[in-house]
């Protein structure tokens, strides 16, 4: 069970999953939101809600009232779970789960962060200083530097698997963006960032991203600068999620130019069994890669496509303009063991687009197959 | 190699991959059958002869030319390829192979089944008797009784390795079809059939099937006469391909009725990773159908579904109107292991759409990773 309380009512967005089977949380959290402030919010893993009817639904409202009164305070509360599928929550832990966090509120994300965990390998975090390039990652973001910060924790080992694991990922910033539409700051910034990764193209019944700015700093940026140093953090929480993939071994980035729709054919490539089984086995096995791109739906000139694996400070060509190109196989399978690959596929002038994934081996079917209800 | 050569030029048509980087075989044989006619056609397996460039396509056309040559006949050929992507046919041992094999031309089609064989682990074959019902199976087309038949080969085992293995089917007929358009009966029953086969959601580079009707019976049928018998192999062929999909243990029939797009819907539930590998660990668990149901993108309604696995004689009751269904997970787990699971979703009024897939374990990764290039 994990709580995240505010000193007051901030400004808030959320974005959530698209899928029409969804947890009672889900609509609840974005009802909460419907003012465009948070004062809480609350979490818990290992029981999804889902599919549990309308006492799962007045569990969801309970557990919102149950913050309220430990805590002590008044307004929206954003509430989400995580974890298996059709049982009802146990509200007997819940009640003493929040009880026991409301006693122990601290500024150390530490604990939320491993309370959001479910099938996750590792904790994921990543945060940014306002005015600063750099991605700094402290775990507290208190010692971010910088006039104002954004920082962010997530779980998420399967793109989802909805009876072990689901996207969960909660942005804090001290910027103050009351004078933004902040719903369409979240949006585009998880745009480009959790909605670029995929593990395995199933999509949660419980996904769900919220982003409370306080404003304490006092520093009021532009939309596209909010879009900017948000984005950026949640671009590197997607690329933590894709490389602890459940079973993965490397995170691998697909990145295409050209076409009308370059985000199509990257998603092609990254949800692609064949090329993420040839990832996880080192195959520089670029037939695939072409099969998938040849599948997108997208229109395209085969003569023009160009291949590379980028891999470390190395850049192989597997294919150039319709014919496979000269490389050693045994070397790129060599360079394909590292711990992550960029595909990238140019298909002439345009605009890039890049999807998150990781590879697909032994490690998913067992967890997959052999975990049972 | 295999060879079909026809007495005549008879009345055939042809479906081909809509993968955009396909083989010259696919753009040459849709040209030999603008005629509307066939006499004869030619494969090859281990080589896709794809993304082979001006060399590859000549080589195409110089296998059809071989054909004529070695049997001594005129009219249209089609030609077909399957195996590893870019690299040169050996035109040395192609011209041998089509001279051997138009030295044996016989009514046997047991060499031509082994012939375009490559990932598969079974042959495949079916056949239907006009007047009758009943699927006969003679491996041999001249054991079906009747006045007429329909016959069909195949192969595939992933619906599409680009490196190992790709979906063609051959289907005869002695069903006069001279007065249809043999074109529209033979894509009719491809989209009941071979288009409701999903093994791995990757669409071949060579993916072909080809109709070929001498009229020899005599028998004349309508175009939905003609359409039920022939759609009636070729299912027959599919849900074969579908389960001896690479790797996959148990044939699996997603059906879903209700919704205006039960066939997406289907696709969705048979395409998702996390569905099969349930499927693969004998796991009744059924979130994950739930799940792919609802990111399926067809407007539907959630708390009408209902939810059965069918397996064998028995019918379980998984989920039923928005909520879990009372069950004994160990018991289905038990039935679960059979080697054929039809997945039965009722989303509420409306027509039925099947799709035909397989589980998805271990075999499909080895196969698929550590196979290299």
């Amino acid at each position: 069970m994990g709580l995240i309380i505010c000193d007051a009512e901030y400004p808030a967005a959320g974005v959530f999953t698209t899928n029409q089977f969804r947890a009672s949380c889900v609509d609840f959290s974005r009802t909460a939101l419907l003012g465009g402030v948070l004062r809480g919010l609350v979490v818990n893993s290992g029981n999804a809600n889902c599919a549990t009817g309308e006492q799962g639904a007045k569990d969801t409202v309970r557990m919102a009232q149950l913050v309220s009164e430990s805590v002590g305070i008044d307004g929206p509360i954003a509430v989400a779970s995580t974890g298996v599928i059709g049982h009802h929550l146990d509200m007997q832990k819940v009640e003493k789960g929040i009880l026991d966090a409301s006693k122990n509120l601290s500024t150390d994300p530490k604990p939320f962060i491993e309370a959001i965990l479910t099938t996750d390998l590792v904790e994921k975090w990543a945060g940014a200083s306002w005015g600063s390039d750099e991605l700094s990652t402290p775990k507290n973001p208190i010692e971010l530097t910088g006039e104002a910060f954004v920082y962010g924790v997530c779980k998420g080992s399967g793109m989802i698997s909805p009876n072990m694991a689901t996207m969960l990922g909660y942005v804090v910033t001290d910027l103050d963006l009351s004078h933004l539409d902040i719903q369409s700051v979240l949006r585009q910034a998880n745009a480009v960032s959790f909605n670029c990764m995929t593990v395995d193209s199933d999509t949660s019944t419980n996904d769900m991203v919220i982003l409370i700015a306080s404003g304490l700093s006092g520093i009021a940026p532009s939309e596209a600068e909010a879009v900017k140093i948000i984005s950026r953090v949640c671009t590197e929480l997607a690329k933590q999620v894709a490389k602890d993939g459940e079973g993965a071994t490397k995170l691998i980035e697909v990145r295409v130019t050209g076409t009308e729709n370059p985000a199509q054919v990257a998603r092609s490539i990254a949800d692609s069994p064949l090329v993420k089984t040839a990832m996880f086995g080192c195959d520089p096995n670029w037939g695939r890669v072409i099969m998938a791109t040849g599948k997108s739906g997208v229109p395209l000139d085969v003569s023009k496509a160009v291949l590379h694996f980028e891999i470390g400070e190395e850049r192989y060509m597997l294919f150039e303009n319709g014919e496979p190109a000269r490389f050693d196989p045994a070397k790129v399978s060599t360079a394909l063991k590292a711990d992550h690959v960029i595909i990238d596929l140019n298909l002439g002038e345009g605009e890039t687009s890049t999807i998150y994934t990781c590879d697909f081996g032994y490690g998913y079917v067992r967890i997959n197959a052999e975990y049972h209800t």
